[in-house]
């Protein structure tokens, strides 16, 4: 093998995060946070000047982040991977039609696997896909607290999340907080002042973000939120049971309205307040989240934030496509509008 | 290279149906047959001892089915693909998840992908697994009229199938038919004499199945299925709605029990019964089908014969895994279990 100018070298083996830094003069971290950060980290990594040379020669270059160590890829395969806590979750099976939908717009084929919301299941499950070779990743299922994504940035492996986001990483989300901020302006208006949130689970930044949504707002609104009164669960209808199990169990005063942070956890909730004696959209209001297509069929319909569960696959496949091209990719948050019905009306 | 004897040349290159047929002076739809099709259509393709015999040479030779024309593959790649009509029904992101636990007992990894119940789609989906060298194929999406699945058979690949059945090929399955009669008998047992079905897609085996163990029981039992009393409907929360609206409109008399194939149909139903002021569990019973988690969480708790889903995607991969290695697959029927709740109690 003869020794070789980045120009030349690029047509015999893979362009590196390395040979862009080293023809440009910046560290490989600086070239690697523009190609492979949200807008913002890509901001404050470099210069606008810098940031558009980076991209300019990565371009020129063709460079394409290998997941690979090895330079075996010549090309892209037109493969997404998503990964998603299970697809079960119907709101994750509904955002994955959309990442297909986008996937085939593009003329990309996707394939999902689960991760049963396990970090370490997460990790496996990439180090599979990238094995299959991948263009690229979409992560439904990322912990607040989650350490693969800061090492897949750093491995320049191209990803964006869905559904939940990470502050840094590009993502395609529903405006959570909005959306419980919504359900608190409601549920206030309909004059109820004992209020009490089924949560979800902490890790998750949907349940942190429709729950602090809602408290703040009602908060803002001059309510008071009881001690005991907002529950963190599972996202499904056992966890939403077990939860208003526990709040009327410790409540000093029985809530006038729930507010459950998903739809499958607000029919457990519907459930669970029944076998109290109690007739949801008479007795005590109930509001869900995502409005699944189940929600407005219910005996009692739910009323629930309607979010955009397709478009948020459709969106992250854009951002992919972004991150694929070396183009900026600013997180999307698409905007939830609430269905208010029988269970709250 | 060389000429060789199939036993030599078997370590250069893929043995194929065709080297073990003129091995053994049969026909290679024989031996396909033997080694591709479910028990009872093997068992009418050749005698014991020749079955025996194409098992026994296969092993020996180390026979493994190439879904590539190429020889490219040499080994196994661990991978399995499954194919659903869609993962927004719950019904078969539950099958799935039990494919995912069975496969990675035995080290293979599982993905997925959505074929929304289209034929092409399916086929255009196969395709591309293949091109991704999976190992085995499982179809949860089968329709009756399949004319995909005579052709991979043909052409070697190994597949079985999960969820919907069809004749000659190995599949896992619930016993639809014994899920029907579990349900007539119990609306007999509780005094009705009138009822409707909201039967499904009549391309699916499982609608038909359930919808035809329902039918021949009633009728075993001395019952009458009125004119229009069976309406074919999609599986989903309108398909229910609908088809009950429709059997609202055209019953000479309205029936006092409906049985849904599939849960989701049965909570679209009671949201149609709902809007004509009708009370579920007191002045007309519901019965579905699959006993998903939301079933009795439901305000109203719907009775529901509870297929065993998780454990036919275990099935599945069991199945396949005999494919692979050459053992008769006999094709698996789960019992299902009628759960009996408020909604027909």
């Amino acid at each position: 093998m003869q020794e070789a100018s980045v120009n030349e070298s690029s047509r015999r083996r893979p362009v590196t995060i390395k040979d862009l830094a080293s023809e440009l003069g910046v560290h490989p971290s600086t070239v690697s946070r523009v190609l492979h950060s949200e807008a913002e980290v890509a901001r404050s990594a470099a210069s606008a000047e810098t940031a558009r040379k980076v991209r300019e020669l990565a371009r020129k270059l063709g460079y394409s982040p290998h997941p690979q160590a090895s330079g075996l890829r010549t090309g892209r395969t037109h493969l997404l991977g998503t990964i998603v806590p299970r697809l079960s979750d119907l709101v994750l099976a509904i955002m994955y039609e959309g990442v297909e939908e986008a996937a085939a717009e593009l003329k990309y084929s996707a394939f999902v696997m689960n991760s049963r919301d396990d970090m370490e299941e997460q990790r496996r499950k990439t180090e599979i896909m990238l094995a299959r070779r991948v263009d690229g990743l979409i992560f439904g299922d990322v912990h607040l607290d989650c350490p693969l994504m800061p090492e897949l940035a750093r491995r320049g492996v191209p990803f964006v999340l869905m559904n939940r986001r990470l502050r840094g990483f590009p993502s395609a989300t529903c405006d959570d907080v909005l959306g419980g901020q919504l359900v608190a302006d409601h549920l206030w208006d309909q004059g109820h002042r004992n209020v009490a949130v089924v949560a979800g689970e902490p890790y998750a930044s949907t349940a942190v973000d429709r729950t602090s949504g809602f408290v703040d707002r009602w908060r803002a609104l001059g309510g008071d939120i009881g001690q005991g009164a907002v529950v963190w669960s599972r996202f499904d209808t056992t966890g939403g049971r077990e939860a208003v199990a526990a709040i009327l169990r410790t409540a000093r005063v029985l809530p006038t309205a729930v507010f459950a942070v998903n739809d499958f956890a607000a029919i457990g909730a519907m459930g669970a307040l029944r076998s109290h004696g109690l007739t949801v959209g008479r007795d005590i209001a109930v509001v869900g989240f995502n409005d699944t297509p189940v929600a407005a069929q219910l005996p009692i319909p739910l009323s629930s934030v309607r979010s955009p569960m397709l478009e948020i696959g459709r969106a992250a496949v854009e951002l992919l496509r972004r991150v694929l091209n070396h183009e900026p990719a600013e997180s999307i948050r698409l905007k939830p509008v609430l269905q208010v019905r029988e269970s709250s009306a």
